[in-house]
């Protein structure tokens, strides 16, 4: 019935509730007989050479043999100076785009509907180089980098991303009237990406601007593109339309392989409880299941899930219900097999 | 009944619907019988030394003899390089901290209810510190900037306006785990004031939190503090909660004055046809005199405003109906008398 060639994918599944989703997530890809095998690897961090903390070399590895890995919510290492491993992951492996899909999950009311929207967000550079500078007492610089090849790569991506999803526009983010030549660079990048991709419509229109009309009518958007902070930003407002982060999936993708990961926290509060909510998590799996072309098993995987969350009766605690993360989870997997 | 000392306040009409929106707001003064008069200058751009735009001299003069200005909006020169002559005005007179209440208008309907939040935003550097460099070919850095005087000042300044306006908490908005020297700086000012204000509550919070959360739940924030661009976005977003910019005033407050601002574009299209809305002008020469211990005259002309929109027989275009900018303005004006 499906495709039988196994492949590998690199699982972290995390500090907090991370483990108990990434279980789920096992789960019910074992009764969607996904054709892939999982390769858990340990990320508890490391000290390195300066003395900072970061992945071990060994799960570094597995995500580079397999070219794509799942991963739940990293705790940033507690005390003065550590980066967050989150972003040491998308940096690592130069994973230059980040796509995070936000559209309304039927049977879950928000104030909006059919909220359908994309942000696309330069993954390695901009606001988050990492480039400061205290210059005398009291004064610091951040530097924002943009170049040339990480904007035009970001922006050809998002036209790519709109084309194979079957969307019609994209909408370039900036504040280029004030950040004139960096946010000007990356617009102008945006604008060479639409003349080369003439069937998908282009428009361009300011931050600011973008956040009052997103919560007024976000219908009018389709695909955004944006520099990194501006999508990590954006990405969160619309994930507020929706329900938020625990109902929406993120991709990181870079040119070798890409990395798929809950945005949401490690929820120490109710972790090892049997409490949290995998949804986001299993999506960001379905949308790893499309990027590995395996659209059947991600289409009846994201079906079971949002009918699950739609009949009502099986939903976790942040969604208003008193489910166990169990019992979610093996609704989603009764539905997989009627489904199958 | 009134305080009978007149002052002359800089009106600066803008450009585009700016005339007529300030046309109307000194035909409600002048019916409220504010004790102040009126300096009109005129801001046409003129060419500098450096051959970019400015604002000619003796409007800066007007401003800095007054030491309080209103004014609409201003288009930009047209052309490379020129940068917002609305902008010009907040640097030009060390306008530190831009104020922007949002508040649901009554009868006035969004998806929200009840939003009643204040962004106060650094107005002087960060992000608009206008440096930026091409470091080679497709490689721009450009340098936010964040001192301690600007950030204490903004910080002391959005406690002292939360004590002065009966508000209970502030929140200071940051991305210190990304940018931790810059907006780690800008945050150490904020724990700083709130130190020295122990009788304010405060907490701190990431942009991307608060952006999600202001949307699912504007009630959670208070007065809200932070670095200038996240200002930006955030006033944008808010304002959107309650109907967008033709509804929200601004103000700019420096040491040795205040400039206050509708911040809504100039509406070319529908210039000098009696269509705007000059509701946001209006509150902003509203804020302006609750600055200027004018707190009666405020309460009256807030009064007529809100119960003429929230009637509805009288609405602009923007918000629906089909009434004329002059006759939105008259019924202010007759519900003056009817108060005064
Ligand atoms: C965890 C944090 C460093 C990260 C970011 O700022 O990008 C998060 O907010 C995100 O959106 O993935
Ligand atoms: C006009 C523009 C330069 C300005 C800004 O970016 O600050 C505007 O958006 C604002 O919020 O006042």
């Amino acid at each position: 019935k499906y495709s039988s060639d196994v492949r590998k994918v690199t699982l972290i599944p995390g500090d907090g509730i991370g483990p108990e989703i990434s279980a789920a997530v096992q789960k019910i890809f074992c009764t969607a007989e996904v054709p892939i095998s999982w390769e858990e690897v340990d990320v508890t961090p490391v000290k390195g050479p300066d003395g900072k903390f970061g992945i071990p070399p060994a799960a570094i590895d597995s995500v580079n043999r397999n070219g794509i890995g799942l991963k739940g919510p990293l705790m940033t290492p507690v005390g003065k100076g550590h980066r967050s491993l989150n972003l040491a992951i998308r940096k690592e492996f130069n994973l230059y785009a980040n796509v995070r899909p936000c559209r309304s999950v039927e049977g879950y009311e928000t104030l909006y509907r059919d909220v359908d929207v994309v942000t696309i967000r330069e993954n390695t550079e901009g606001e988050y180089s990492g480039i400061e500078h205290e210059i005398v007492d009291g004064v610091v610089q951040s530097i924002k980098l943009i170049t040339e090849p990480a904007s035009r790569r970001v922006a050809e991506y998002a036209f790519q991303y709109a084309r194979n999803n079957g969307r019609s526009k994209v909408t370039a983010v900036h504040k280029a009237n004030i950040m004139r030549m960096s946010d000007g660079l990356f617009l102008r990048c945006c604008r060479e990406a639409a003349e080369r991709n003439p069937d998908i419509k282009f428009e361009e229109r300011y931050l600011d601007t973008v956040c009052l009309n997103m919560v007024q009518d976000p219908s009018q958007y389709d695909v955004l593109v944006m520099p990194n902070l501006y999508g990590d930003i954006l990405s969160d407002l619309c994930a507020g339309l929706v329900g938020g982060l625990g109902l929406t999936p993120s991709g990181n993708i870079g040119e070798g392989g890409a990395v798929f990961e809950s945005v949401h926290g490690t929820a120490p509060d109710i972790a090892g409880q049997d409490k949290a909510n995998p949804t986001a998590l299993l999506l960001s799996a379905v949308m790893m299941l499309r990027y590995m072309e395996l659209p059947k098993h991600a289409l009846i995987i994201e079906q079971a899930c949002f009918e699950t969350i739609k009949e009502g009766n099986f939903r976790t605690g942040d969604l208003g219900g008193t489910a166990k993360c169990s019992e979610f989870t093996d609704e989603i997997c009764k539905k997989i097999e009627d489904l199958k």
